[in-house]
C-alpha cells in the first residue's frame, strides 16, 4: 500500500497551511508593490553551471539538489533565487528601465537534515532593486525590510535590524595594510569573536594584522580593533541612520560584528533579529552587490536586495503570536435535505456569487445535522438552510440563528 | 561568459509575463472560491513510486523528471497534481469534512519537446470535488470549468464542452457481451473514428465486438454502433443538461467519440475545445474518479474533477484577444533632481502609501526627461515632480500634466 507521506523535508499545504503560507508571502509582496516593486518570477528549473561561483560552495557541494536530465542537461532546483534574477537583468539590460524594482516568492531547495526552521523546500520572498547607487537605495531596502514585518502588526521593539558594510570595512582594511590573503580569515575571526575567550580573540587578530610602523604588534592589533569598535560613527552610517529616522524608522544599529557570509556583498549589509531570544534565528538578511552582474559577463549595475524566508516569518510571528485566526475563502454552505429544493439552492448559490460571496452548495442529501458537521469541520462560518418557503441562515460557532425571506435577506445577514 | 538562457523548455517571467500568468491563474483561483473551493498546495518534490499505476506509462517511462537524490530516495517532479491531491485526502480522510471542495495553481514537469503549447514546465489549475457522488456534482465541475472562460470575458460561443461517460459506455459494452480484454482496444478505435476511412473503422469494430445470438457478425457491429451513436439519449446525460441549462450553460454536448484517456475515470468525463479552428487543441479536461484514493489504500471516496494548464489558456485567450493591457503595480513614479529635494520626495511617497498607492522614489538624481524615460519603459502611468513649491503630476502616456499643491492633491490626481 502506497504511503499518504510527503517526501522527506517537505510540506503538504492542506487549506489552513496554504492560507498561512499565502497570509505571509501577500503580505510581503504587497509591501513591496507599495514600494514600486514589480514580481517577476522564473523556473526552478537552472543550468546548474550557472551557480558555479556565484553560491556558497556550502550550498554547491552539499545541499544543492542537481541532476541530469533525460537530454544529458545537468540541472540544478535553484538553491536561492539571486543568481536568477542577475540573469533575468543581464539578459535584457538594455531594454530594462531603471531604478529597476523587482520581487518574487520562489520556492527553494537545499538537502538539508530537516529540523526546526530548516525544511528542503522553503518559499523566499526576494527584493531587489538595480540602478540606484546611493544611500537612499540602502535606506529603502532597509525601510522594506522593516515595512514587511510591521505589516503584519508587529512593533519596532519585537526585531532589531543590525548594519554594518563591506565598503566601511575595507577601508579600515586598506589603512591597517591588511593583506588581500588575511581578509577573509579576518572577518571571520571577527565574526566569531563572541563565540570565544578575549584572550583567544586578541591573540587571533594579532597574527592577520599587521605591525604599524612605530608600534608593537600587540598595539597594532589593540588600535585596529578600537577603531574597528567605533565604525560605527563612520559617516556613511550616519547619512543612512539619519534618512531612516527621517521615516520613523529606530530600530536600525551598527554591528561591527555582524559580518554576513555570501561574497557577493561590496557595501551595506544588513541582517534583522528577533529581540525575543526564544527565537534566535536570523529573520531577513540582504545588502548591496554591485557587482551581482558581471557574472553575465554584463555591466555591473548598481544593486540592493534581501530575501525572508517564510519558515523563518512564520517562527517569528508564533513567537510574537501574530497569526491571524484561520478563515476558509468559503463564506457559506447551502444545505437542504430532498432533491426537490436543488433548484432554489442553486439558484440561491447564483444570486450569492452574483453578490461576490463564495458559496458553496450541500447536494449530497445527507441529514441537516450531519451538513452543519461538515460545515464545521470546513470551518465554514455560516450554513443556508433552504426551508420549504425561503431560508434560514445560521452562524455555525455561535449557532444562531434568522430567518431569510429571499435572496438578498440572505446576503445581509451574512454581511 | 554565463549564458542568460534559461533551462530548455522552461520560461522565464519578466514583470509583464508575470502578470499574464498571475492574471489567468488567480482568475481561475478566483472563480473556484465563488464555488466553495479552498486551495492547497505540496511540494513539487514527490515520491517517485507514487506515479506508478497512477499516471499514463507514456509519462511515466517518456516524460517523467525523476533522480536519486543524496540519501538514495527515487524522488519525482511532478508531472501532474491528481496522485497528490488524492494522497493528501486519503492521509486525512477522517479529519476533513465533505463535500471537501479543493483547488491549486501548481506547476507541473515534463520532459517533452517544446513547442506550441507544450513545456518542460507548466503551470495547471486542478479543481476536485470528494464526497459527493450525484449528478449535481457532476453539473458543478461542468459550470465551475465553464465559469473560469466566463470569467475571462469570453462568450459562450467560443468553447464547447463534449462530455461523456464511461459508466454509460460500459453499460453498453456489457449489454454487447464485449469481452474485458478487448474494451480498451474498442475504444481505442472508437476515439480514434475521425481519423480513418468508414470500411476499415467497421472492420476494426467487427473483430471487437462478438456475434450476437441469431445476428451475424456485420450486424451485431452495425447494431452496437447504432446504439453506440445514439447513447447522447441516455438519462444519466439528460438529468446532466437539464441541470447545467437551469443555469444558463446550453453549450455543452454529448459527443460519443471523445473518450478520454486517463485510466482513472469511473463515471462522466469531459473536454472543453476551442471553436476557433486556429487553436485546436483541448482546453480543459476532466471527470469522475471515484477509485482514486484505494490507490492510497482508502476507501473509496465519490470525486470529480477538471485541470487546465496556463499554456493551453493563453492560447485560447489570445485566439479571441481577450488578453488585457499590461499594468504594472506601480500607479505612479515621484522624480526629482537635486537632494534637497529628497526629504519632501519621501514624504509624499509615504503620503500616497498611507492612502493605498503604489508609489517608487526615482532618487538617481539624473536629468528629469531621462526620469521620464524610465517610468514609460518601466509603464508607470504617472509621474510626480517634486517641484520648488508643490509638485506636478504627469500622465506619461499622454504627457499631459496638472499642478498638485499637497500630497492629497496628488491623490486625487492619481485617482
Amino acid at each position: 500500500m502506497q504511503s499518504t507521506e510527503p517526501y522527506k523535508g517537505v510540506r503538504d499545504f492542506y487549506p489552513e497551511d496554504k492560507f498561512y503560507l499565502w497570509y505571509i508571502l501577500d503580505t510581503f509582496a504587497k509591501t513591496a508593490q507599495s514600494f514600486g516593486y514589480e514580481e517577476y518570477d522564473a523556473s526552478i528549473l537552472e543550468p546548474a553551471e550557472m551557480y558555479k561561483g556565484k553560491t556558497s560552495e556550502e550550498i554547491i557541494n552539499e545541499q544543492a539538489y542537481t541532476f541530469v536530465d533525460r537530454g544529458g542537461r545537468e540541472v540544478i532546483l535553484r538553491p536561492e533565487m539571486t543568481p536568477t534574477v542577475a540573469r533575468l537583468v543581464a539578459g535584457r539590460r538594455r531594454e530594462l528601465g531603471y531604478p529597476l524594482r523587482l520581487f518574487s516568492n520562489p520556492n527553494c531547495f537545499r538537502y538539508e537534515k530537516p529540523q526546526r526552521g530548516r525544511l528542503r523546500e522553503f518559499w523566499q520572498f526576494n527584493a531587489d532593486m538595480f540602478g540606484m547607487s546611493g544611500v537612499e537605495a540602502d535606506a529603502e531596502i532597509v525601510a522594506l525590510g522593516y515595512r514587511c514585518l510591521m505589516a503584519f502588526g508587529a512593533s519596532a521593539d519585537m526585531f532589531t535590524i543590525q548594519i554594518n558594510s563591506r565598503e566601511v570595512i575595507n577601508e579600515m582594511l586598506d589603512k591597517y595594510a591588511v593583506p588581500a590573503e588575511n581578509r577573509s580569515a579576518l572577518l571571520g575571526v571577527i565574526d566569531r569573536k563572541a563565540k570565544m575567550p578575549e584572550g583567544e580573540y586578541l591573540e587571533k587578530i594579532q597574527k592577520l594584522v599587521p605591525s604599524q610602523q612605530g608600534s608593537e604588534c600587540v598595539q597594532s592589533a589593540l588600535n585596529f580593533l578600537n577603531e574597528y569598535e567605533n565604525i560605527a560613527q563612520h559617516p556613511s552610517f550616519t547619512a543612512l541612520l539619519t534618512l531612516l529616522a527621517a521615516q520613523g524608522i529606530t530600530n536600525v544599529v551598527v554591528d561591527p560584528y555582524m559580518v554576513r557570509g555570501f561574497q557577493y556583498y561590496t557595501g551595506f549589509v544588513m541582517e534583522c533579529v528577533d529581540t525575543d531570544p526564544a527565537n534566535r534565528r536570523a529573520l531577513f538578511g540582504g545588502g548591496r552587490y554591485d557587482q551581482l552582474l558581471t557574472l553575465f559577463g554584463a555591466e555591473p549595475v548598481p544593486t540592493v536586495g534581501f530575501a525572508i524566508g517564510d519558515v523563518t516569518a512564520r517562527d517569528f510571528l508564533e513567537t510574537h503570536n501574530l497569526l491571524p485566526k484561520y478563515t476558509p475563502a468559503t463564506r457559506a454552505m447551502i444545505c437542504y435535505e430532498g432533491v426537490e429544493k436543488s433548484a432554489r439552492a442553486q439558484q440561491l448559490a447564483t444570486d450569492l456569487r452574483a453578490a461576490g460571496m463564495n458559496i458553496a452548495v450541500n447536494a449530497t442529501g445527507k441529514k441537516l445535522g450531519d451538513q452543519f458537521k461538515s460545515a464545521e469541520k470546513l470551518s465554514i462560518p455560516f450554513c443556508i438552510v433552504v426551508e420549504e418557503s425561503g431560508f434560514t441562515v445560521k452562524n455555525v460557532a455561535t449557532r444562531e440563528s434568522a430567518g431569510a425571506a429571499t435572496s438578498q435577506d440572505c446576503v445581509s445577514l451574512l454581511q
